[in-house]
């Protein structure tokens, strides 16, 4: 994938919801996304500990990307499922990341994996959602 | 439960990730949560629709102190895991409503289910997350 | 729905895996379809305890069933993701019952919730899954 | 592992409900179990197409051995959640394979996952469940 692409998806990143995470774009390619979250207290649960609707929200914007760049012209897509296993917590001031790659790309539904890890590498959750596939209008 | 205690979840709902989602308690009950977010612009996911993560998260705060309020003296919890089905889009503007109730309140595990629809009833999102229950160091 | 029509499911249910199984049909309407499953010794994981794949794969053909009664002349539907959270264990010699019903009946997918529950009515399990919609080949 | 071990693991497959299903272990260590299904009638859901829930109920089996040859003398296990994706179908006569690897191996809870291929390769679903550790009473 080439800057200006990145650059347009950080600027997708940049708004509303996803823009309060405060999503870096690393890597954007059909066949993977990887962006960083710095943990900020006011995306935190408890004081130090990232919220889990944060790492949720995270990952459910990875996807959606992903999913974006393997769309046909015209086409949209929304979340229709998602699901999360939680296995240690994120802390403030560290770069949590996130690695976003498909599982299924099919021209209905598309499923993508998220593997969110600390900055030490530990494995902070896993996140699976379903992407539909929304044809333009015909 | 009686004003007080409404008042103490209240303020944890205003503070940190929950308070960005501007979430209102209006029920905290042993068996039932309920609670409310309008959806605002910087909760969307492109202009006007509500981001699912915003969804999940208002989901994983409810689900959280529905279990803190059933919790023995001491205890902690912490979400193991979560899943969400998507069904319809929340509109900003509109003031979206969580009912969160259990499944199960075990010694070791609660599961609660967060019923998530728009200002006319209808059904946006359906959340079940299991909270694992943490004893006091001993 | 009338006797003709819970016949032709029940014929369904008796064949290949779900036969294995031995699925007793109580109700097949177009908003729930209720089954009973007792567990005998070759459908448990110890024994005594019934397998957490049989009350997957019970809940999983209900949810097939309740979708089929609802698709347009034609169409026809696969699972596409499938989640359970298990609370007790069904017992051998139990009539363990399934009670599914919608929680989105779309063009595109339906979302159905099986609750699966003991002699005693002491819940089991809770199973919500994605049935995709196939359009007959045009 | 060793052969013994190995032995020990399909003496349990081979029993009950897993019996029905035909599982072969083929490798049984605490990193990693894999093992395979061929597909028989008995096992589809329509003729020739095997049954969801024959699919979930094969890598429940895996997840649970997995996490029993990792867990402390007198512990025991149970599933208390597992979530599907579902991508392709597996065929009749053709040999099923299930990999399952640790996601978290933790004191209290173990999440597994399974990949399940068709004979070619192919990703026919992704498993992903959460065992609880039962401690012996003490």
């Amino acid at each position: 994938m080439n800057d200006e692409r990145l650059q347009q998806l950080q600027a997708y990143a940049n708004r509303l919801f996803a823009g309060m995470l405060g999503i870096r774009l690393i890597e954007a390619a059909p066949e993977r996304v990887v962006a960083e979250v710095v943990v900020r207290d006011d995306l935190c649960t408890v004081p130090g500990i990232m919220h889990g609707g944060a790492i949720m929200a995270f990952a459910d914007t990875l996807g959606a990307m992903g999913t974006s760049i393997n769309l046909p012209p015209g086409a949209g897509t929304t979340t229709i499922e998602s699901k999360t296993n939680f296995f240690a917590a994120g802390k403030t001031g560290e770069a949590v990341r996130g690695e976003c790659t498909p599982l299924h790309r099919g021209k209905r539904t598309m499923v993508w994996q998220t593997r969110v890890t600390g900055q030490d590498g530990r494995l902070l959750a896993m996140v699976t959602q379903t992407q539909m596939v929304l044809e333009p209008p015909g």
